[in-house]
C-alpha cells in the first residue's frame, strides 16, 4: 500500500486540519511526489524528511530527501539543497504529518459488531462504534460513537469506552472502569485488575482486602502494550487527560496521575502515589507508594523515587555503569562509605589541632 | 448498584463468618445505614471507615464518617465523636469487611460452560464450575467445583484448576500446570511459559533446552495481572500456599517460593532461586538466580539481591535520588571511590608516624 | 505420559539428528531404561543426568542416576559409579537431549484451521500450518508451512509468520510485522504495538507521532511471555537471527538487536538503541535510547546502560545490597560524596606542604 502525494497537497492538507499543525510555508516545487516520510539519513528523492535537532544539521548536506521540514534558522541552509517546509516547530509539524499520512494509508474503519463477538444484550453500543472479532462485552457496558474494540478484548460489566477511543486486540477493561474520549489502548493492557492489598493475619497468612474502587481514565490518554492500571481499594485510581504511558508500566491502586504526564516503559508506580501534571518519568523508574510529586517533575530513567518531590526539576539516582572489575572495587568500598567518612573526619580533627599548635 | 446495610447487620454478619474476622464490639446506633466503606478523609454520614495507623489519628476529629473501626487504645477518643467498632486488629477487620461487602455487591455466580467456549470433550469440568465466553480448554484439563474460568482464558492439556479458584479474563495456564484451591489469577497472567534455558553452541548460536517441568501453585495464591511464572527445566517451578504476587512479576524456571511470601509489582526472580516462607519483596526488586533467601526476609523496593541471605531482616540497596546536578557529581566521584579509599589510607599512614614523632 | 527409552536408543537417536548434538560415546549398559531426565541431585535409577559445571562434581559420588553425561576430564571418575555418556560439551548435548525427549513426549501436531478461528479469506495459510481455536487472522496475513498459531492469537493485516514458527496462546503480531522461520513466541507477547513517540505542543499536551514502521524478526528467534517489541516510527524495529528474549522484556521503536543476543527477564531497551551481535543482557537491566553496544558486550543484571559501549567485556552498575541500617548510613553519605572528595583533597594539600617543610 505505497502512497504517493504531491508536496503541495500535503502542506495544504495539514494547514486545513482542525487540531492544526503549526503554520508552515512550502519553498520549492509543489508537484514533487512524496512516497515516504523518513529520517534524513537514508532518505531518497521521494522522501519527506525533517530536521528538528540541530545535532543532525550535518546530515543536511548529504541527504537525498525530496524536501526537509526545518525551522527558520536553518531554512536558508536547507533551501540551498532543495525544497523545504519552513515552520516554527518542525518536530510538532512532523507529528501532525505522521497523523495525516497514517489516515491516508490505513484502511477505512468498519463500524458495527463482528458476528463472532459475544455481547450482552444490555450493553449500549453506539451504531457508529466497531466491535472486533471475538470481543466479549458484558452487561451494562457502554461503547460510544466512533470507538473501536479490537479482537479478543474483554470489556467488563458497566465499563465505559469513550468516543473515538481505540482498543487494540487483547485488551482488558474490567468491571466499572472507564476510559474517556480519543484514547488509545495497546494490546495486552489490563485496566482494572485488583490492587495489591492484604492485611497480615496473626498466623502469617495474608487476608485479602477486596478492591472496591475502579479506574477512571481521562480523554486523549494512550496506554502501552501489557501495561497494568489497578482498580482502587476504596476510591478510584485516576489517570488525567492527555497522559501517555508506555509498555509494561504498572500503576498501583489509588494512584492519581496528573494531566499530560508521560511515563516510559517498565515504570512502576506504587499505590496511592499522587503525581502532578506534566511530569515525565524515565523508563524503569520506580515511584514508591503514598508519595507526592509536584507538577513538572522529571525523573531520570531507572531512578527510584523514595521521597516526595515538591519542586519542579530533574531528579536522578542511578549507579554508574563501569567495567565489571572497577564496579566491583567501587561497590565493595561503597559498603564501607560511612566508615570512610568517619575516618576522614578523624583526620580532619587531627589536622586542625596540629595546625593550631603550630600557631605561635 | 448502591448497597445499604444497617451497622448492626454488618457486625453480626462478620461475627458469623467461617474464616472469621477478629472479635469486635459495636458501640453506637446499630440502625445507622451504611452505603459505603471509605477512608476517614472524604467520609460522609453513611460511610463506615477505619483507623489502623496511628499516623492518621488526627483525622478522627474532622471525619464525618458514620462509624469508625478502631483499636481499644483509641476507642474512647473515637467514641466521643460517634459510633465505633472496637476491635483488636482494625486493619484485619477492615479486610474481612471488604470481603463481605464485595459478596453483597457482586452479581451471583453463573455456573456451567458458556456456549462460545471451546472445550475438549476429555476435559473434566465440575458442573459447579463456570467457564466463561470464548475460553479454550484442552484435552485432559481438570476444573474443580466452584472454580471460574474467565473469558478468553487458555487452559492447556492436563492443567488443573483447583476448587473455588477464579481466573480473570485472558489468563494462560499452560500444559500440565496446576493451581490449588481458592486462588485468584488476574488478567493477562501467564502460568507455564518455557523457562529461559539455552546452551551456547560453538558457532555462537543458542541451542534450546526444552523445558520439561511444569508449574505447581498451592492454595490461596493470588497472581497479578500480566505476571509470568515459567515452567521448570527438569523439575517443577513451585509457588507455596498463600503466596501473593502483584502485577508484572517474573518468576523464572525452577524457582521455589515459600508459603505466604508477598512480592510487589515488577519484581523479577531469576531461575532456581529458593525463597523461604513469609518473605516480602518490594516493587521492582531483582533476585538473581540460584540464590537462597531465609524465611522472613524483607527486601526493599528496587533492591538487587546478589547473594544468598541467611538471616531474617530488612535488606536494601538503592541509589539515593537527588537533584540531577548533585547526582551527577556524586555518581562521577563514585567511579573513583576505591581510589579515594586508597588516598585516605595513605593520609592516615602519613598522619600516624607524624604523630608518633611528636611523641616525646 | 511417562516415556521409557533404552539408553542405547537415545544415544543413537541424538547421533542421527540433522542439526546434530556433539559427538558422544556411551560407556555402559545400552539396555538401561530411562524414564526421566533430571539433575544429579534427586536422580533415581532410571534418570539420565548430566554434569557440566565442575562445581557440582561432588554430587557424582552420591547420585543414584542411571547414567551421567560428562566431559572427558571427569569420565573416569563418573564411570566408576555407573554408565556414562562421554562428550566434549555435556551441556550442549543435554540441550539436544531435551529437544529429542520433548519430541517423543509431546502429542503430534494437528495441521489445519480450527473451525472456531476467524480468518480473513485473503489470508494465505499453508495447508501444513495449524491455526488454533479462536485465533483471528486479518486480511493479507501469511502463515507458512509448519507454522502454528495458538489459541486466541491475533495476526494483523499483512503480517507474516515464517516456516515452522510456533506462537503460543494469546500472542499479538500487529499489522505488517514479520517473524522468520523456526521462531517461538510465548503467551501474551505483543509484536508491533506503537512505539512511544510524541511531540510536545506549546500548551503542554503531547501530539502523537504515528508509528509508520513495523517489526522485522529474523529466524530462530524466541520471544518470552508478555514481552513487547514496538513497531518503528519511520523505519522498522529489527530483531536479528537467533536472538533469545525472556519474559516481560520491552524493546522500544527502531531498536536493532544483533544476531544471537540474549536478554533475560524484565530488560528494557529504549528507542533507537543499536545492540551488536552476541550481546547478553542480564535481568532487569535498562539500556537508554540512541546508544550503541559493540558485539559481545555482557551487561550484568539490573545495570543501567547510560552510554554507548565500544569494547566487548562485562559491564556492571548495581548498588550493593546490605542490611537496611548499613545501607541507610552509606546511602546518606553517598549524597555527600563529592564533598568528601573535596575534603580529602584539602587534607592532601595541607599534608604536602607540611611534609615539605619537614624536609631539611
Amino acid at each position: 500500500m505505497t502512497a504517493s502525494h504531491a508536496l503541495g497537497e500535503i502542506v495544504a492538507a495539514l494547514a486545513a486540519q482542525q487540531r492544526g499543525a503549526p503554520a508552515a510555508e512550502l519553498v520549492g516545487d509543489a508537484e514533487l511526489r512524496i512516497t515516504r516520510i523518513g529520517p534524513l539519513d537514508g532518505a531518497d528523492s521521494s522522501t519527506l524528511s525533517f530536521l528538528s535537532n540541530p545535532r543532525y544539521r550535518s546530515q543536511l548536506a548529504q541527504t537525498a530527501a525530496a524536501c526537509v521540514i526545518v525551522a527558520p534558522a536553518l531554512a536558508d541552509e536547507a533551501a540551498a539543497r532543495g525544497a523545504i517546509i519552513r515552520c516554527d516547530d518542525p518536530y510538532l509539524y512532523f507529528a501532525h504529518l505522521t497523523q495525516w499520512w497514517a489516515r491516508q494509508a490505513r484502511p477505512s474503519f468498519v463500524t458495527g459488531i463482528h458476528p463472532s463477538a459475544v455481547v450482552d444484550p444490555s450493553a449500549d453500543i453506539d451504531p457508529a462504534a466497531a466491535v472486533g472479532p471475538l470481543a466479549v462485552i458484558e452487561a451494562g457496558a457502554v461503547v460510544a460513537a466512533g470507538a473501536s474494540i479490537g479482537a479478543h478484548c474483554f470489556i467488563g460489566a458497566d465499563a465505559r469506552i469513550g468516543e473515538s477511543t481505540r482498543l487494540a486486540a487483547r485488551v482488558t477493561v474490567a468491571t466499572g472502569c472507564s476510559i474517556g474520549a480519543r484514547g488509545i489502548v495497546h494490546s495486552g493492557a489490563v485496566i482494572g485488575a485488583d490492587g495489591f492489598g492484604f492485611a497480615p493475619a496473626r498466623d502469617g497468612h495474608w487476608e485479602k482486602i477486596e478492591q472496591l474502587g475502579a479506574v477512571r481514565i481521562g480523554d486523549d490518554v494512550e496506554i502501552g502494550a501489557n501495561t497494568c492500571i489497578d482498580r482502587g481499594a476504596l476510591d478510584d485510581t485516576v489517570i488525567g487527560d492527555g497522559v501517555k504511558l508506555d509498555n509494561l508500566v504498572q500503576i498501583g491502586h489509588n494512584v492519581i496521575v496528573g494531566a499530560h504526564c508521560a511515563m516510559a516503559g517498565c515504570v512502576g508506580v506504587a499505590g496511592s502515589a499522587v503525581i502532578g501534571a506534566h511530569c515525565s518519568i524515565g523508563g524503569g523508574a520506580i515511584v514508591l507508594g503514598h508519595l507526592q510529586l509536584a507538577e513538572h517533575v522529571v525523573i531520570s530513567a531507572a531512578t527510584v523515587v523514595t521521597r516526595s518531590i515538591k519542586q519542579p526539576g530533574l531528579y536522578s539516582g542511578v549507579f554508574p555503569i563501569d567495567d565489571n572489575a572497577s564496579w566491583e572495587k567501587n561497590a565493595a568500598t561503597l559498603r564501607q562509605l560511612h566508615g570512610l567518612r568517619d575516618r576522614l573526619r578523624a583526620l580532619e580533627q587531627r589536622a586542625r589541632p596540629a595546625q593550631d599548635e603550630q600557631q605561635p
